[in-house]
């Protein structure tokens, strides 16, 4: 396999990486690391990308620790890879050209909390389970909640969002304002704490989902919410993923406040059914969550539930009491086991793509036409109210034409959801798995325009190179 | 008056604007008006700043005459600016180094409206209220008002907001993808319909709020609302502005998902109650909306008035008749007229900031007794959910003393905004009048990098020069 068309970026000079790296050590004694073992560890891709692993890992603890390595790989023109918690989908932590992977999980404190601004501050390397631990005596909570416990920065870094997204946003809309290392090591701010601005270009939108390409981000300020009074969850059955569609939109359009609502499809509900011993009807199935006050929850439920029942929904079941909402969701969380527990030994690919919501039920079943058509396995899961839905793709990575097929589905895949004006991914990123994939999506014209933002902020390709923009 | 730090255009060489007009004639006829009265229009500021006319006016129909008028205006270096309704507030139609203005007001079709989406597909020309007019029958609404009429593109290009934002989002949030006249006259497509997507630099979020200086806005795809099945207004008066600036807060950490929330001063309740013969009680006044089902209204509504009680507020009427709705509302939305009143001849120069809400009570006092120190009258109106207030200062713009001393008000209330953390601008935008104050907001380096994407995106310098991003 190779990485895509990623071919805008070269190695560097072994004299001058041999230089740089003799800095480095310097600098950083034992906090630079240039073990193989290392080194692998921080070229995990999580898909079918082959790992390219950098030339050597700083354990940053401090933002003057980013800008000195930003500042030696910037005068020997080194690739510098920002890495979080490794869990990016599409090799947005691989390293094509080598170079400095800059390791972040040590930058790990919360800096500011803001509880009458509902804001906080935070370092890269702070997880989002980690910061609502640190929350939650304090009646906040931040809602983003793409599954992996993810570094905020990386997050941010690849426009993530998740099952919450459809009531609370995205990160797009979470950040409010970043500190980011530029090229020459001076620190960009990005915003102020205000909560809204119309103080020239967003630079914040532009590092948000920018995965590292621009500058590394050393601080994050992020919008957080107030626990909600009360949290209901629900399930719902449909005889056809069109209904669990249909309800959607009805809900959406009544503006129902669902925080959650997600579609598992028959092959889903099943491995779900068979990994954690449940007996849920194994037809395309809504699992919902409302937040609010008790009778703002109560209200949305009946509200919903006479929807679902308007598009052939099955028995609406909801409840308040935390171990029953534990026990639903749980089936929804351990969904990657349930999936990786249907064929022994395989490794799983994880897509994302996301459409219109009119658009959602066809790209569901079209979907599910060709996995049945192409003899392949992978449950499906939805974020329905965004209209993002995800395939695990079950493959022997070591087979060579397994994995050939399954990039074919991709394809297939992608093109159906761009034909129905949809995008290639929905919160994965770009990285180096869909690369080919944009130029179809947007444009040239929009390629040009990221090509020239790219070398505006970066003019000497050493953020991340090879990875979103195409090569030419 | 000069027009702030702009000196990063020229005047085009005279020939080469004398040719590129006769290209434009033969091109556009009559759509092509160079009348000095025509001139004079366009260059409409609304503030003190010197209206600076542009040296032609071109009537676009549709998408290939703005195509046409870039790519003439290219060939020549000749500036462009767009221009919609005209109700910027920061001398962003202003075209100091002349260049033809596009007016768009003739592209105003709704092309595409998609009801399942929740989106709709127009024309920059489109204003917001022609836009509900054509939506009403539908059910659905947009949600964003800035108080003006304004056009869809240029709320887009300034990041307008104004009172729905604090359950809405402003048009950051709003607009879903756009196509964008580059300066060759090729078209940038910034993103697809879906309702979310990590496929690459959000091009779209940095096209809001660029004012026109990186292309010109052909058409937007925006976010629509079903319209609420009930609408409550009400009005609480507090004894003080930290009163209702604290109950904002704990209705915001309560989750209240109030649609409007909008504080007036002492002095503009009393412009407002001799402008619309009123007898609200003469102290700080929130006047809110919510938005929802029967229950889901008397819910908020419940819960407010708790939270009011709490924060010292005096009696909390709320009405969901329209015709109480509207009385309520008028008195707000008269508030320019109000103001007007209060003194005969004068001009208003309208100016806002945005600070974190726990400073906004501070903020609104501090310049509360600026304006009484410096005997100048300006009542204040604040979206006080997102922690964004206006002053409407009224001034005899024929006194250049006068004026003076209203810009030495409008540097310290910047100033006083920026120490708290915030924003020289919440909703307006930076256009001439408040280039002065980007750098000591966000830095060298956040200039610089406006610089530079200015630069990568428009490096002929032909769009809407003079404007955001001070010269050296």
């Amino acid at each position: 396999m190779n990485a895509g068309s990623a071919d805008v970026g070269t190695r560097p000079e072994p004299q001058a990486l041999a230089r740089a790296i003799e800095k480095l050590s310097a600098r950083f004694g034992e906090r630079l690391l240039t073990s193989m073992a290392v080194r692998d560890q921080h070229a995990h891709t999580t898909t079918w990308l082959q790992p390219q692993r950098p030339d050597a890992v700083v354990l940053a603890a401090q933002t003057a620790d980013i800008q000195s390595v930003v500042r030696i790989c910037s005068e020997y023109r080194i690739p510098v890879i920002a890495f979080g918690a490794g869990t990016s989908l599409e090799g947005q932590v691989n390293a094509p050209y080598g170079g400095i992977c800059i390791d972040l999980r040590d930058m790990n404190r919360v800096l500011e909390v803001h509880a009458d601004d509902l804001d906080c501050v935070v370092q890269p390397g702070v997880t989002r389970k980690q910061l609502n631990e640190y929350l939650r005596d304090q009646g906040l909570f931040f809602p983003i909640d793409p599954g992996a416990d993810a570094s905020l920065a990386g997050m941010a870094s690849t426009r993530a969002s998740g099952t919450n997204a459809v009531r609370y946003g995205t990160m797009r809309d979470n950040v409010l304002a970043l500190k980011v290392v530029r090229g020459d090591g001076e620190i960009i701010t990005t915003a102020t704490r205000a909560k809204k601005s119309s103080a020239g270009y967003d630079l914040t939108r532009l590092f948000v989902g920018a995965e590292g390409t621009l500058g590394i981000i050393s601080e994050l300020t992020i919008k957080l919410h107030g626990i909600p009074e009360m949290i209901a969850a629900a399930s719902c059955s449909f005889a056809t993923v069109r209904g669990a569609c249909e309800a959607t939109i009805l809900a959406m359009q009544a503006g129902i406040s669902v925080a959650r609502i997600e579609l598992l499809n028959a092959a889903q509900v099943r491995a779900c059914n068979a990994y954690s011993k449940l007996s849920l009807p194994e037809t395309p199935l809504l699992l919902l969550e409302f937040h609010g006050s008790e009778i703002e929850v109560a209200e949305q439920t009946r509200k919903f539930g006479e929807i679902a029942s308007e598009c052939g929904g099955g028995s609406f079941e909801w409840t308040t009491r935390p171990e029953d909402r534990t026990r639903l969701w749980q089936a929804r969380h351990d969904g990657y086991w349930a999936v990786k527990n249907l064929r022994h030994g395989a490794g799983i690919v994880a897509t994302d793509v996301c459409v219109p919501i009119s658009r959602l039920a066809e790209c569901v079943v079209e979907t599910e036409q060709d996995l049945e058509a192409s003899g392949m396995l992978s449950p499906i899961v939805g974020h329905v109210g965004d209209g993002n839905f995800h395939c695990a793709l079950l493959c022997d990575v070591a087979d060579a034409g397994e994995i050939a097929r399954a990039e074919d589905f991709q394809r297939r895949l992608v093109e159906r959801a761009q034909a129905m004006g949809g995008t290639c991914t929905g919160e994965h990123g770009i990285g180096q798995g869909k690369q080919k994939y944009l130029r179809a999506e947007l444009g040239i014209e929009a390629i040009d325009a990221m090509r020239a933002l790219k070398s505006a902020l970066d003019p000497q390709n050493i953020f991340n190179p090879g990875k979103i923009v195409p090569g030419h």
